[in-house]
C-alpha cells in the first residue's frame, strides 16, 4: 500500500472508533438505562485509550515523515496536502501528552462529575473544592507538556478548542466587547421594559411538531437525522449522514424550540461537510468557535429575526392560540428578543451572553495562575457578576457551580461560545452581500439560500483549514472581528427598545 | 501487575469494545437514521478488527502460559481457574483463523445482506446464488482452519454457537424428534381443528402497556432495561445492568407479546449473570442453545401456560374487550397453543418448530459437503418441507429465502433453536421438583420463584462452564435429552386437542 493510502486507512480506523465513542456518548444521554452508567464509563474510557494509542502510534509518525515530499507536491488546499498537514499537527500535539496523564485526566473528570452534580444541587461549594483542585492541578500538568510552544499557559488550554487562537487576541476582542457591548446592556436597563409575557402553556406534543416543521425547512432530513429529548441539549452523531440533535421541553415557554434551532445549526455544519473528507480527521467542523457560530446563527440571526417570525407566526398562532392571544408577529418578535441580565449563562439573551463568557475567561486565567486561594472562588465569581451585570448572586447553585465545564477540567472552552457569536455576525454581513434578498426568502419560509451559501463557503471544508483560514474563506478576513456583532445588537435592540444605541462618540 | 490481573485487564478492554459494538448494533436496528448504514458498517468492521487483534495478541498467549500453574492451584469452579480455562480455549480457537479470512468473511456477509433482502422481497433465488456460493466457500475455508480438531466438518460450524456440541449428537437427538415429535403433528392434523380466531384489533398502545405489565412481573426493571420496537425482534445490551430487548407489533394479533416475552427470557439470563464475571469473557450466556432455552421457557412454558393466563386473562379482557368477547382463560389458552403446519419458521408453533430446524440442519450438512448443485437448493428445500410438514412451498420468499442466517454465512446456528426448546423442558422438569407449587404462584401473578431458581441454578454462572457442564449443574444431567420436551408436548397438546398422544408402543 502506498504511504498516503496507508495513512488514510489508519486515520479512517481512528475516525470509526471516535464515531463509535460519539454514538455511545449520545446513547448515554438519551437512551441508556440509568444503571448502565458505570459500564458505559468503562467502555468510553477504553475506547478513548485505544483511539489515543492508535493515533499516536510511531507508524503514523513514520508515514508523516515519508509524506513530507508528497505534501509539497500537492496544492495547499488539496485533500492530500490538507490531510498530511492537519494530521501532522494533531499527531505532534497528541504525542506530547503521556498516556498516563491523559488517563488520569479522564478518570478525574469522571470522578468529579457526580460530585459536581451533588454540589450544585445542594449549593455546597466546599464539597466541590477538592475535585476542582485536582482537575486544575492536572490541567496545569497538561499545559506544562507544551512548554515553550505558546506565549502564555492559557494559550495551550484555548488551542484544544480553537486551534491557533491566542489568549492575547481573545483578551483584545473581549476588551472591545466590554467597552462597546456593556453600554448597550446598561442603556436597555435604563429604558422602558418590554411588557412581561403572560403565564401560559405550550403543550409538549405540539411543540415537537412545530419545531420539526421548522428544522425540516432548515435542512433536517429524517433519512439522515434524529431529534431526541435530553436534559442538556447537544448535537452529536457519526458523520455527515447520521446527525443526532437533542433538545428539551418546558410547558411554560418555547425555550426548547430555540435550543432545537441551535443544535440544528451544529448539525447542518456536520451534515454539509464534503463527502471526500469522510472518515478522516478533516471530516468535522474546524473549531468550537466556528461551530458555535453556526448554532448561534440558526438560533438567533435566523430564529430570532423578524422575517423568520413573519413566516412562522401564523403557524405559531394556529398551534398555540391561547398562548399568543392578542399577539402579532412583531410583538412576539420583541418578546423573544427581550434583554434582561440574569444569573444563568445558558438562559442569557444575546446582549448579556458574552458578558457571562468574559468573566469566565478572566477567572480561568486567574485559576491557572493561582492568583487567589481557590476557597475564594465564589466571592470572586459573585463580585464579577455584580461588576458586569449588576445583579446579586443568591447562592453558588446559581453562581459558580452552574456550569459543568470545570468539573471536567475543560478550561479554555468558554471563550469559544462568545467567539461563535462574533463569527456568526461576520459571516452574516458577508452573506447578505452575496444574498441581498435573504429577508424576503425567510418571509417566504425559504432557507435553502442561506444553507447552500454556508455549505459552499464554510461547511464543505470541514477541518481542512485552520479556524482563521476558514474564516478568511467564508467571511473574507482571517481574524475574528467583534464589530459586526456589536453593530447587529445596536441595530436590532435599538429598534426593539426604541433607543439610539450608536457607538460612543470618540472622546 | 501480576499476570492474572494483567490478563483480566486486557480481557476487560476486549469486553468493553465488544459491548460498544453491541450497542452500535442495537442502535443500527432501532435508532440509526437509514443513511447512516454505510458508515455504521465501517465502524462495526473496525471494532471487529480491533477486538480480534487485541484478543489474539501474543501477550494474551504469554499470560495464559504463565498462568498454567495458577489455574491448577485454584478450584475448577473458581472465577480464577474458569477465566484462564475459558480464555485459553477461546484464544486458541481465535488464533487459528487468519485475520484476512475473518475480514473477508465479514465483508462477504455485509455485501450479501442487501442482496438477500432484495432477493427475498422479489422471490429471486438466482440473484442470491452467487453471494450464497461465496459465503459457503468462505465457510469451508474457515472450517479447514481447524483441520483435525473435529470429527466432521459440521462440528466446527456448530462449535461456534454451541461449544463442544458434536454433529453426531445433534443427529441422534433429531432422529429421536423425527420419530416421536412428527407423530404428534400428524395426529393433530387428523384431529378436529380448533375454531378459527375471529378477525380483530389489538390497539398498539394498549399492547405496549400490557406487555410491559407482564415483563415487569418477570423481572424487567426500568432502571436497567429498555424495550424498543424493531423489524426483527432481538435481545442485546452492554452487560447485566444495560439490557435491551426489542419487539414488533401487529394490530391484528398478539404475536408481539410473545416476541417480547421471548426476548425478556434472553434478557433475564444476561441480567442475572454474577456481578463478579462482569467485563470478562465469562460475563455472558454460555451458548446459544442454553440462551434459547431461556427465551423459549418464558415465551412458551410460562407465557403459553394455563396458569399464566388464569392470572392475566382478566387483564387481557379489560384492555381488549372486543377482541376476546365470548372467551374465557381456557379458550384463549387453547388458541395461543394452536398447532398448524406453516411455511415460516419464526411463526411456527411449539409442535412444528423443531421440524423446521431439522430440515435446515440436514440441508446445511449437504451444503458443506456439496452433495447437490447449489442451483437445486430451492427444490431440495421444498421437497423436505413436504416430507416434514406436508405443505407446498408457493415461492422461495416463503421457502429457502426466508431466513437471514445463510446470507451472513451463519451455518451451524439453526440447531441451537431446537436444542433450546429441548433444554427448556429439561430445566422445567428439574425446576418443578424444587418448586412443586409453581403453577399456583403463576396463577397469583408471581414469577420471582422461577426467576430466582434460574438465577441460582443457571444464570449466575454465565460462561464459566461449558454448555454441558452448565446443563449438568442446572438440570442434573450433562446431555441434552429430547424426551422431556416430547413429554411436555404430548401432555399439553393431548389435553388441548382431546387426544391420547402416548409414546408409540414398542413394536
Amino acid at each position: 500500500m502506498k504511504p498516503f493510502d496507508e495513512l488514510r486507512r489508519r486515520l479512517a480506523e481512528v475516525s470509526d472508533l471516535a464515531r463509535a465513542s460519539a454514538i455511545l456518548g449520545w446513547d448515554q444521554q438519551t437512551m441508556m438505562p440509568p444503571l448502565g452508567a458505570p459500564g458505559r464509563a468503562e467502555e468510553l474510557a477504553t475506547l478513548g485509550r485505544v483511539i489515543h494509542e492508535r493515533f499516536t502510534s510511531p507508524e503514523i509518525g513514520r508515514l508523516l515523515d515519508e509524506l513530507a515530499g508528497f505534501e509539497q507536491d500537492h496544492p495547499y488546499d488539496s485533500f492530500e496536502a490538507s490531510l498530511v498537514r492537519v494530521t501532522r499537527r494533531d499527531w505532534e500535539k497528541a504525542c506530547k501528552v503521556p498516556a498516563d496523564l491523559r488517563a488520569e485526566m479522564s478518570r478525574a473528570a469522571s470522578l468529579a462529575h457526580p460530585v459536581w452534580v451533588r454540589a450544585r444541587r445542594e449549593n455546597d461549594f466546599a464539597s466541590f473544592l477538592p475535585v476542582l483542585r485536582a482537575n486544575l492541578e492536572l490541567k496545569r500538568r497538561y499545559i506544562s507538556c507544551f512548554d515553550g510552544d505558546y506565549d502564555e499557559p492559557y494559550d495551550a488550554a484555548l488551542d484544544d478548542y480553537e486551534r491557533g487562537m491566542k489568549t492575547a487576541e481573545v483578551r483584545a476582542i473581549f476588551e472591545y466587547l466590554k467597552e462597546h457591548q456593556s453600554p448597550i446592556v446598561h442603556a436597555i436597563a435604563d429604558a422602558e421594559p418590554l411588557p412581561e409575557p403572560p403565564s401560559r402553556r405550550f403543550p409538549l406534543e405540539l411543540q415537537k411538531q412545530f419545531e420539526l416543521e421548522i428544522v425540516r425547512k432548515f435542512g433536517f432530513d429524517d433519512e439522515a437525522w434524529r431529534l431526541d429529548p435530553t436534559v442538556h441539549p447537544f448535537a452529536s452523531g457519526a458523520g455527515s449522514q447520521d446527525i443526532r440533535i437533542t433538545t428539551r421541553y418546558f410547558e411554560g415557554n418555547l425555550d426548547g424550540l430555540f435550543a432545537t434551532m441551535h443544535e440544528c445549526g451544529h448539525g447542518l455544519y456536520e451534515h454539509q461537510i464534503g463527502a471526500e473528507l469522510d472518515r478522516s480527521p478533516l471530516g468535522r467542523g474546524t473549531s468550537l468557535g466556528v461551530h458555535e457560530s453556526q448554532s448561534r446563527m440558526w438560533e438567533n440571526l435566523v430564529g430570532r429575526s423578524l422575517p423568520f417570525w413573519r413566516f412562522f407566526f401564523p403557524r405559531l398562532q394556529e398551534l398555540f392560540p391561547d398562548a399568543v392571544r392578542g399577539y402579532d408577529a412583531e410583538r412576539w418578535y420583541r418578546e423573544v428578543n427581550a434583554v434582561e441580565p440574569s444569573l444563568i449563562r445558558v438562559e442569557a439573551d444575546e446582549a448579556t451572553y458574552n458578558l457571562h463568557i468574559i468573566l469566565r475567561f478572566e477567572i480561568e486565567q486567574d485559576l491557572l495562575a493561582e492568583r487567589f486561594p481557590l476557597e475564594q472562588l465564589p466571592e470572586e465569581w459573585n463580585r464579577r457578576i455584580w461588576d458586569y451585570l449588576r445583579i446579586e448572586v443568591p447562592d453558588d447553585t446559581h453562581g459558580v457551580l452552574q456550569d459543568v465545564h470545570w468539573s471536567g477540567g475543560s478550561l479554555g472552552y468558554f471563550p469559544t461560545y462568545a467567539l461563535g457569536n462574533l463569527i456568526s455576525a461576520q459571516l452574516w454581513e458577508r452573506m447578505t452581500v452575496d444574498l441581498p434578498d435573504i429577508d424576503e426568502s425567510f418571509e417566504q419560509g425559504e432557507f435553502e439560500g442561506l444553507r447552500e451559501w454556508l455549505r459552499e463557503n464554510l461547511h464543505r471544508h470541514g477541518r481542512k483549514f485552520t479556524p482563521s483560514e476558514t474564516l478568511e474563506r467564508a467571511a473574507g478576513v482571517p481574524k475574528i472581528d467583534p464589530e459586526p456583532y456589536v453593530r447587529y445588537l445596536r441595530r436590532k435592540l435599538g429598534s426593539i427598545y426604541g433607543l439610539r444605541l450608536d457607538a460612543p462618540a470618540p472622546s
